[in-house]
């Protein structure tokens, strides 16, 4: 793998490819042309053809690439050979849903533990991990030292829980409240789920396309 | 407000920018500069100004913004004043926690039925609407028009229940699945939320972090 830096855009697509080699490998293939991929993903060629150079010498004229490899070494470029433990802060309607929708193992994480303040979700089960009362949060990060987190909580209490969550080690906030995390703490890696503006957009684009008519 | 196109930055950031108006006026807020507004935002200045710039005459030199005329333009951009029918196609974890976390009538839509193959959902209430057979999908829509669908349903049957939603005139998708809408139908909205590819990214953050130390 080449050590030149990957620009954001092509780390954004490089979980599809991953998902789409994934489904190649499952469907019998061994290898792909990159004109053959590019009208299976919606991209152009040329574009993958970039993408896979960041990263190394992976297609090889008239062959294309081989489908395991590539999926291979994408999958350890993000990580997902690691399994890095992770919370669950919010086990209410979505926090609950996501904790037993997404298969962590596959995706880098492990989920190792669940934290509510509410006293009727304590010692429930959300994803295979007992929910437990946001007062243990710190005696549990100091001995299981969970280095990702995902915030589930309302926008009011976000800051105060990231800067706890902080403090006990967490690098890394899978985000679903509308606190801007970054501005306050920019050395923490996060990734938004902005649910409402991604609705916002769609509403956008159907009212848009409405007066374009 | 202009008639130039906007670009797709430019949208992307305007969600954001509402929301963010939104509680400045909340919090009394009656004008804003630009230099203020982007402190607050982690954003530059210039970026703001530009971005504004896109569709209108709003700031004043030496006065700023007025905050509350600036969300109601942002919100018209949007189509907030609108409330076009939305119906979600899926009921289980994920499609539940949507349609009761979601404050859909702020967003531009209004929830108006939710559909479940699983004979045990059919009859419950989710977000306020009760969930009913898809065999009844095709009537309901001819008789209230749904414009936008929420897809909760699991990849496999992602393909055919576009298909039919398509048919039945919806033309903006909320696609939680990882089917490839806009591959096969290039004529739709769509705006996918894909929670798996966003937490891989986040495992990709991670994991490059600790690769620099």
């Amino acid at each position: 793998m080449s050590k030149t830096a990957i620009s954001n855009s092509v780390i954004r697509r490089l979980p599809r490819y991953y998902r789409f080699l994934g489904e190649l490998e499952t469907n019998g293939y061994i290898r792909i042309s990159s004109r053959e991929l590019s009208e299976k993903m919606g991209l152009t060629a040329s574009q993958i053809r970039q993408d896979f150079n960041c990263f190394g010498e992976f297609g090889q004229q008239g062959y294309g690439y081989n489908v395991s490899d590539l999926r291979s070494e994408i999958g350890k470029i993000l990580g997902l050979n690691k399994k890095s433990p992770m919370i669950l802060i919010g086990a209410g309607n979505l926090g609950k849903a996501i904790a037993s929708h997404i298969d962590f193992k596959n995706k880098g994480f492990d989920l190792i533990g669940a934290f509510d303040v509410n006293p009727e979700l304590v010692g429930k089960t959300v994803g295979g991990v007992t929910v437990t009362d946001i007062n243990e949060l710190e005696a549990f990060c100091l001995q299981h030292k969970p280095s990702a987190a995902i915030l589930c909580v309302p926008m009011t209490a976000a800051p105060a829980i990231a800067n706890k969550l902080i403090n006990c080690g967490v690098k890394a906030f899978w985000n679903f409240t509308h606190y801007d995390l970054r501005v306050e703490h920019s050395e923490v890696i996060v990734e938004n789920v902005h649910l409402g503006d991604s609705l916002t957009t769609l509403s956008y684009g159907l009212n848009s396309e409405k007066h374009s008519k």
